[in-house]
């Protein structure tokens, strides 16, 4: 994974990929699945996603106000589902049933997830929870942002010339996926 | 068009499609890109989008507390580019410059952009000027919706059984768009 300069966050989540929200407290990591990520300005960089506040995942970032936003790949469709499909409130071990690796982030300490081609530490901007009070949206400000080099270089990604197990997944419904497609003439 | 069940039309942009975002006051209308759209809630339907404040696009939500969100596909990209490349604000004829035909939407007068997959006809939420004031983020309620039954139908997308060019746009950036991809297993 390689540094991407900051300018250029917005462009990881500019595709609308699906998402995998990381989240820790107190020694307890989780991470879950999330089609409802888009980015929300430029510079400084912010992000804005959708997180119901039944899951365990608004319960530690509610907690900590932080969190990682993590693109997963094509190689990664089952344990997007699985970390979509089970609650980490119902089983404490989630992460290890799905399958999910990940790294603590140096500035966050929220998971960034080993496999993803994108990764995001950001800081949920204060002052919006009227914001996500009523409509379960969290608006956060990226800290530090990291991408496979395979697939993003020069501040855009390079699908196209990587293996076809590295594009994002966009959720259709009920654990349906489709893959990043082709280059638009 | 057919008509979408409402508690459908969060997948319309589930997917994270680049949208045409319409708006219309006092017989001006105007049409531009925006790739920072998601679905904000399922049932009653809600989407977000980022309008920047200094578009007229933006001048005219405001100045009516409605729009429209299209999603575009592969067949107008050029048309894609071309309304998210100048402003109304400077060519006042801009929608024939760029080539969009639309019809008045019946619940809205917004416009609904001909040969999108998807239309959707929406109403600013109340009392989110707080948040679209910072971030240029508009909360909005959908009321109706329409997709071409040759990709949408039975609650869902199906870009895998129909011609390439009604496939969805995903920005990366400048303008390059990549086209949603195939099924993921």
């Amino acid at each position: 994974m390689q540094a991407v300069d900051l300018k250029h966050a917005y462009r990881l989540l500019n595709h609308g990929p699906t998402v995998l929200v990381g989240s820790a407290h107190n020694g307890r990591s989780n991470v879950m699945a999330a089609a409802w990520a888009m980015p929300l300005d430029f510079d400084t960089p912010k992000i804005a996603v959708v997180v119901d506040k039944a899951t365990l995942t608004r319960e530690l970032i509610d907690a900590t106000g932080v969190l990682s936003i993590n693109v997963p790949c094509v190689a990664q469709a089952e344990l997007t589902r699985a970390v979509g499909g089970e609650s980490g409130k119902d089983h404490p071990d989630k992460l290890q049933r799905c399958g999910v690796r990940f790294q603590s982030g140096a500035l966050t300490g929220t998971p960034l997830v080993e496999g993803c081609t994108a990764q995001l530490e950001c800081r949920v901007l204060p002052a919006t929870a009227h914001v996500a009070g009523p409509h379960d949206l969290i608006l956060a400000e990226v800290l530090g942002a990291w991408a496979d080099e395979r697939v993003f270089s020069h501040g855009r990604w390079h699908f196209e010339s990587a293996p076809a197990e590295l594009r994002s997944l966009h959720h259709v419904a009920g654990g349906f996926f489709y893959a990043t497609g082709e280059p638009v003439a």
